[in-house]
C-alpha cells in the first residue's frame, strides 16, 4: 500500500516539506532536479519576498527576512541532479505567550482538529498548520517556475476579486505594483477601501485569486486521476485558506447550455477558452486559468464565541498582527503550487515520449489571450 | 501525495482502473481490502445500476446491463485480504461507424488532446476518456461506501442546481425517486422543464452536485498536501464533466467577512458548518459538504464549429443517444469518489494510532444538520 | 521508492497484479505503456509458455494452457498509451479436495503465516501465495523485454547450479533446449541425474539461477534507495522460492581483497566485471549479472512433521504433481522481473534528461563478455 | 505514474534523505511519526556514534562529531506527529585538493557512472555516493529501532565473517566491545590479523554482516512485491558496499534437498529456522536473519589501473584515511535499514487490522534461538 506522506507532492518532480511556525526551521527537499542547471538562489529569494508579510499596510506588518539557505544538491553554482534541501530558519522561535491559544480553540483554525487528532500540538503560531508552511511551497515552486520559464511557460496570478468586488480586466503591469495584487486599476480603490474598513473594525475579508499558465504545449496531463484539472485542484485546495477551485468558466459553466459552453475549434485555435485550457484533463495549449476561493482571514480581533480544551464556553479575540485580507499573499503560493503541477507533468510526459509534446505552431494563442484578458470568464 | 500512475487512486485503500468505452472491458483492481469481510456483490451492482444510462427519459435511453464480475480476492463469499479485481465486459465492442468522429474533433471532448498527446486514439465512444471509465470508480466506491456504512459513515449526494435553478432544501427521500436526483420537490418541475427544453433544441444543460458525508469522527485527514479538502478536490475534479469544486460555503466565503465566515464553537458543537466539515484539512465531525460544478453535456445535436485532424474547418452535429443533462448520473460517481477518499483516510489514520479517532460524543450533530439542511450554504 | 501496494511494482512503468491459484483468473494491469507501439500478443504468449508447467518430465506434468487475454489499452493492434489489462482465466477453479491442506500447515509454505495474518485463506493451491501469481509478472515482463529488445537490451537467464552442481561456462544455445535451463552441457547429465534421484525419493532440489542483462547504456539507476542493485534485489527476492540475491561476484567479493575485487578501468572498458555491471548502483554498460538462490521445492511427498490449525502435531505428505526442481521455471520469472526493473529505469531516466543515456561507443563490451562467459564469477 | 524518488524509502513510515559528503549538510525527513512520543535525541546520537569513523585503529582515524540537529516535528521533547527533519552539518566542507579525483575515475567507485549519468558531479569525497549518505539512514533507523524496542522487537547485527574467516557462534556481549563487531571471540584474533595485514599492504578486506530481528509477531509483511524478504533485500542492497543479500540459509538452501531445507513445525514452534523467519514473505515469529555481502573497501593505496575523464589510461593510488575493512561500520547501517523495513511493515499492518498481529504465545522462541546461535545457518 502506498501511504504517500501528506508532506509529499509530485511525481517526477517531487517535494517534501517540513517545519512549524515557531520551530527551528521550515524547509523543503526537492527530488527530480535535472543536473547541470544554474541554481539561481536570488530568483528563489525574490519569490520568498513576494510571499513575505510586512510588505504594506494592507498586510500584516510583521517582518521576517525568510532567508533561504541551501543544504545540498548544488555544486559550484550548478545543480548536481541530487536532492536539493532548502531551509528558512525561524527567527521567531521563542514565542513567550501562547498559553491563551493553547487553551482556547480559535474558530476557523485547526486548533480543535489538531488537538483531537494528535492529542498534542505546538500552539506557537499554529505549528504545522501555520501559513509559514507555505514558505516551503514557494521555495520549491520558484524553482519550478524558473524551469518552466526556460521552456517558454509562464505562471502568474492576481486577485480577480477582493471582498466581493470583482475586476473586469487584467492589467498585468499593475498587479505587482499594488498591495492587493489586484489587476483592474478601476476597481482597486473600492477593493482597498473594503479591506481598510474591515481592518478598522477588527475584521477581515476574502478574495478570489486567479492564476494563468501560458505557453503550454498541447498534451500535458493524463486521463482518469491524472487530469490537470484534478491535480491543480489538489494543489490549490491544499493551501490553508482556500475553500473552492475552478477551471475556466468553472461554476458558471454549470449554469450554461452546452452550445454556449463548448469552445468551438477553428483552424487558428479555439474561439474562446471557457474550458480553461484543458480537454479531458489534458492541456490544449490555451492558457490554463485557475480560480481559488480564498476565505477571509480567520484571525480577527473581533470577539468570537468558542470553547476551551475542556469543552467549556469561552470568548476569544485574536490580538496581534494579522492580515485583514490574506488573498494578496496567497497569489505567490497559488503560482508556486500551479508551477509544481505543470513542471511535474512536463517531466512525467518526457518518460512517455522521447520528444516532449509541442504547441500547435499555427494556432494564434495571442489572439485568444487578448480576447480572454478583456473579459473575465465568469 | 495521492496521485501517481494516472489510473491509480488512494494510499492505504488503493484502486487501479482500466478500460475503454468500446474495448473488451472496463475494470478496477482494489488493494488494501481487509480480510474476512462479507463481499456483497449485489450491493455493488446496485450502485452500478444507479449510474447506468437508460433509467428515464431525461438521461440517455441506451441500455447496457453493466454486470460486475469478480476475478480475485474473494473466497466462499468473503474477502481474503488480497486484491479484488472487478470487470464489466462491454457489450458494445463493435462500433461500426466511428469514422466521422475519428476525423473530426468534437468540441468539449478530449478528441483533440488525446490525438495530439498519444498520436493514436481509440475513437469508439471516446475510448479511455469516455464516461464509462467511471464504472470502475463506482464499483470500487460501492465497496468503500459499504465499509464506511459499517463504521457509521454515510455518503450521499443530490443535485443542488439543474440548469441554474437551485433548490432551497434537501428532501433526501425525494432524491432517488426523481430522474434528476433533485432534492427540493418545489423546484423540481422547473428544473425538469429546463432539461426538456434543452433536449428539444438538441442542446444540454449543467448542474451543481452536492455530496454529504455524515457520521465522521473528528481527526480524519492530514496537514499540507494530505488535507481532506485537497483530496476531495482531486477526487471530484478528476471526474470528466466537473469544472469546479468547493467545500462548505466555498466561493461564497470569499465574499464574506471573517466574523461571518468563521463557525463559532459551542459546548454542543459548532453553531454552523460553513467550513464544510474540516478545519486545517482535518474532519471536525460535522458533515463534510462538497459541491461539484457539472458542465452541460458536450455531445449535442446542435451544429457546432470545429476542425478535422488536418486542421481544416468543419461542422459537427453529434447524433445518437446523449444525456441532455449528465448531472443526475454524476451523483453516484461523486459519492463513489468521496467514499474512496474518506475510507482511505480512515485506514491511513489507523496506521497513525492504534485506536482510530472518535467522534466527540457530547456534540449534537443532528441539530447542526437540521439547521444545515434547511438552507443551502451558498 | 519502488514499493507501495504489495501488488504494485515499478515507477514510470508500473504493474499491478491480482489473482489466486484456483480463483477465476490471474491478471496484471500495466500503466506507463507508450502509445502507438505494435502489441505482439504472440510474443507474450511465448514467454507464458516458457514458464508453463508440463514441459518435460523434470517439471510438473500438470498442463494448463495459460492463455493470455487482453482487456484494454490496445486498439487495432497498437497500444493506445492507456493501461493494458491482461488476464489468464484459471481452468482449474474447482479444486474438490483441499480439506487436508486447509487444516494442516505445509512446511516451507505460506499456509501458517497467511492463516494467522489474514484469519482466512484460500487453501486451493496456495491461493495468492501460489506460483501462479508469477503468471502476471511474466506477462508484463514479456512486454518489458520486447521494449528493451527494441532498445538493444537483452535479458536472458539460465541455471548456473542445480542441486549444488555448478556449470563452468555458458552455452546460450543450449539453455532453451534442455529441461533444466542449464548452460553447461558438460555438467548437465550430472545435474539431471541429481534431479531424478530426488524425484525418485519423493524429494526435491534447489538451484542457482543467473540472469544477464546486456546492451545497457551507462547511467541507468539512481543513488541511495534507487540503486539498480537494490531494485533488482527487491525484484528477485519477491519471487516465492528465492532466498538470496547477489550481483556480480556477490558473496565471493566479501572474501577478497580490494585490489582483487575492484574492476580496473582501461580505455577499452573495465578489464573484468566482478561488480556485475553497476558502480554506485548505476549501470556501467557492462552486462548486469544477477544470481538468485532458489530453494528446493517445498512440496515433497516425503513425510514431514507439522501442525494443524489447532496447533496439534501432525504428519504431512504432499501428493500430486510437483516440480522436483522449480529452478527451470524460475528462469523466465527472473528474466521478467529484471526486465521490469530495467525498463522502468529507462523510462525514469527519460524524465531526467531529454536524451536518454548512451553506451560508451569505444568500449569493447564483447571482449569483456567473452571473458566473462568462460568463467563463472564465483 | 509514480516516479518515487530514489531518496525516499518506506510507506507508512517514510523517509527522504539528502546531502553530500562535503556539502553543507546531510539530512533526513521522517514522515509517519506517531504523535506524543518522547523524542530521545541522545539515543539517536548514540547510533550515529556507532557508525562514526575514528573509533579504533581498524577503521578510518578521521573524526567528525556528526552531531544531529532537529529542525521540526518536536515540541517540548515530544513528537507532534508532523515531519521530523534532522540534519548533520558537515565540518569538512572545504576540501581543497580534489582535483586528482575529479579527473580520474576511482575503480570500484561511482565516479565513472555519476560523471556520465549527470554530466556533472561533486568530486569532494564522492558527493552523494559517499558513505556519509548513510548518516541519514542511521538517524532515521535509530528512531525506528526505538519504536520497535517499545514493541518488544530488537534489531542487532554483527559480522559473521571478516576477510573470509567465519565465526561459528554469536556472543552478543562481545560484539560491541571489539573493533570489528565480530561475534565469535575464538576467531576474532585471526580476523583482526587479516585486517591488519591488508592495511599494512595498502589493501582492504570484505566481510559478511548478519542482522537478527527478534521478538516479531507472526504476520508482518505482504504477498507478491511486499514480501519482507524483498523489502529487506532492497533495504540492504541499497547500502553502497553491499553486493549480496540472503535470508536464513540463503544460498546454502539452493544446495539442499527439500526434506532438509523445510523447517518442520511442532506445537512449540518450528524445529529450526533455515527459512530465516519468513514464510511466503510474512514473518513467522522466528528471528528474521539477514546476511549482507560487504565488499572490500574500494579506496586502497595500492596502485590501480584506471582512466581519466578523457578516457586515457592512468594509474591511481587513493591516499588518505580509509577503512581497511568497512564491514564494522556497515553493521549499524544494516540494522538501521532493517529497522526501517520492519517498523514500516508494523504500521502498514495497523491499517489492515485494528488490532495488530500477535506472536503465538505458546511457541518457545528462546529454544529456537539458542539452537540457532550455536551454529551459523550456512
Amino acid at each position: 500500500m502506498l501511504f504517500d506522506s501528506p508532506s509529499t507532492f509530485g511525481r517526477a518532480f517531487r517535494i517534501v516539506t517540513f517545519g512549524e511556525s515557531h520551530g527551528a526551521a521550515v524547509g523543503v527537499v526537492m527530488d527530480g532536479v535535472k543536473p547541470g542547471l544554474p541554481f539561481d538562489l536570488v530568483a528563489i529569494q525574490q519569490e520568498m519576498d513576494r510571499r513575505r508579510p510586512g510588505q504594506s499596510e494592507l498586510v500584516t506588518p510583521r517582518s521576517e527576512a525568510d532567508q533561504v539557505q541551501v543544504l545540498s544538491g548544488v555544486f559550484e553554482g550548478k545543480t548536481t541532479g541530487h536532492p536539493i534541501a532548502m531551509v528558512v530558519l525561524n527567527q521567531n522561535q521563542k514565542s513567550g505567550d501562547y498559553k491563551a491559544i493553547s487553551e482556547l480553540f480559535r474558530p476557523g483554525h485547526a486548533d480543535l482538529t489538531y488537538d483531537r487528532k494528535y492529542g498534542i500540538r505546538d500552539p506557537r503560531g499554529g505549528g504545522r498548520s501555520s501559513g509559514r508552511e507555505t514558505l516551503a511551497r514557494v521555495a520549491a515552486g520558484a524553482w519550478a517556475k524558473q524551469q518552466l520559464a526556460a521552456l517558454g511557460v509562464t505562471v502568474r496570478g492576481f486577485n480577480r476579486e477582493i471582498a466581493g468586488i470583482a475586476g473586469a480586466r487584467i492589467d498585468w503591469a499593475f498587479v505587482e505594483t499594488n498591495p492587493l495584487r489586484a489587476a483592474d486599476p478601476e476597481v482597486f480603490l473600492a477593493q482597498r477601501l473594503a479591506v481598510e474598513a474591515a481592518r478598522a473594525e477588527g475584521d477581515s475579508v476574502g478574495g478570489v485569486c486567479e492564476v494563468w499558465i501560458e505557453g503550454l504545449p498541447i498534451g500535458l496531463g493524463d486521463p482518469a486521476f491524472g487530469k490537470l484539472d484534478g491535480l491543480l485542484a489538489l494543489a490549490c485546495m491544499s493551501i490553508g485558506a482556500v475553500k473552492g477551485v475552478e477551471l475556466g468558466a468553472g461554476f458558471a459553466s454549470a449554469r450554461r447550455r452546452g452550445s454556449d459552453n463548448n469552445d468551438p475549434l477553428s483552424p487558428t485555435g479555439p474561439l474562446k477558452n471557457d474550458a480553461g485550457g484543458t480537454l479531458g484533463g489534458i492541456s490544449t495549449g490555451a492558457p490554463v486559468v485557475v480560480r481559488l476561493a480564498v476565505k477571509p482571514t480567520s484571525s480577527i480581533s473581533k470577539t468570537q464565541q468558542t470553547i476551551d480544551r475542556e469543552g467549556r464556553s469561552a470568548q476569544i479575540s485574536t490580538h496581534g498582527r494579522h492580515d485583514p485580507c490574506i488573498a494578496p499573499r496567497i497569489v505567490p503560493v497559488a503560482e508556486a503550487m500551479c508551477a509544481l503541477v505543470i513542471y511535474d507533468a512536463w517531466l512525467t510526459q518526457a518518460a512517455l515520449r522521447e520528444q516532449t509534446v509541442q504547441p500547435i505552431p499555427e494556432w494564434d494563442w495571442e489572439a485568444v489571450q487578448r480576447l480572454l484578458e478583456k473579459t473575465p470568464s465568469k
